[in-house]
């Protein structure tokens, strides 16, 4: 694709995102999108074959973009210190500076919206909404299981629970958040999890110290 | 309003709500709702002056059974024992028993597509959402309170953050739900909630048996 038409497209998902972001899949047209993006029903066309090929470039474009940046937080993270535990509170707290950056607040996740919408989607959208939620999982599981390896919890525990847990908190937190207009809600749940893995593995953590 | 009028008025609310659970508000139109309710346009319209009117209904109607439900657990739970933590103990059980009933499993929650429909529903109807939201917080709080009264936390927590994080568990547990099918997700959130309960308390109720 050329310079110009790469630029359309990234301009065309850009504007459908936050579109979809606000109002929903079945509440966003194309001509919002046109209108938003400001490109031709043309240019539009040359990229997307319908409003369902855009539902499915779309969510894979934001998972790209998404794990990417779980990825990095995660290996920054792991450059910085050695011990597992100590990575993982900076992952957490490097995505709670993240999640409630007052300049780009987030207006919920992306995920939630499709799985919401998922009648309407179809089977392979749905499929891979599912597959990315469980990569963006498994970057936890790896983490605290190497946690749980090293540093025996105060009461059994595996790291898959852990992973559904704190993915649950981010996605219910980014609910309320909306609905109470408040940015801070989802780091908030972020950071009472931590105090769960602190009353986990404090005490491993001190005997081993 | 006649009985009969009263029950045409309940097929409405019942065929909207599953339709909007499955396919959001902004994908379910009026003619969906009449084909699923068995009901002509006339019944339909001498109910509700517009679908923005329905939204409203639907949500308060919702919203309604709901919060009874859980005042009811409640109430329940506050019947069977004195001590609080035991009450909250059975009230949050038998939630878990409630929401993944494989007879009527949960499609999700209705605030949460309501929250991600927000810019497309009357600003009223987006305060009512989150007032609910704030009824529901206020049956934790109450009885969080109550146990942290009675039980100090081995670290300091407030009933205010406790609801929060209940709240977020169930309504992002109901996301991984739906995305990946399962209908146990939920349940399981408030399990590993209830361990960290007893992580909180279990020193100062041991000190108090």
């Amino acid at each position: 694709m050329s310079k110009k038409g790469e630029q359309s497209r990234e301009n065309i998902l850009m504007a459908a995102k936050q579109l979809v972001m606000q109002n929903g899949f079945a509440g966003t047209s194309i001509d919002d999108i046109l209108k938003a993006a400001g490109v031709s029903k043309g240019a539009f066309f040359h990229h997307f074959r319908s409003k369902a090929h855009l539902a499915s470039e779309l969510v894979r474009w934001h998972a790209g973009n998404d794990i990417r940046m779980f990825r990095t937080l995660a290996a920054e993270a792991e450059a910085m210190y050695d011990d597992p535990y100590d990575q993982l509170m900076k992952f957490l707290t490097d995505f709670e500076a993240y999640i409630s950056n007052s300049a780009e607040p987030s207006r919920g996740c992306m995920y939630a919206v499709y799985t919401y919408e998922s009648e309407a989607l179809d089977e392979d959208v749905n499929a891979f909404v599912a597959e990315t939620l469980q990569q963006w999982s498994a970057i936890y599981i790896r983490k605290f299981q190497e946690v749980i390896d090293r540093y025996p919890p105060v009461r059994p525990v595996s790291a898959r629970q852990l992973s559904e847990m704190i993915v649950s908190l981010i996605e219910g937190g980014l609910i309320l958040q909306r609905a109470y207009g408040n940015t801070q809600i989802t780091a908030r749940q972020s950071e009472h999890f931590r105090d769960y893995l602190d009353l986990l593995f404090a005490q491993s953590r001190d005997a081993a110290a």
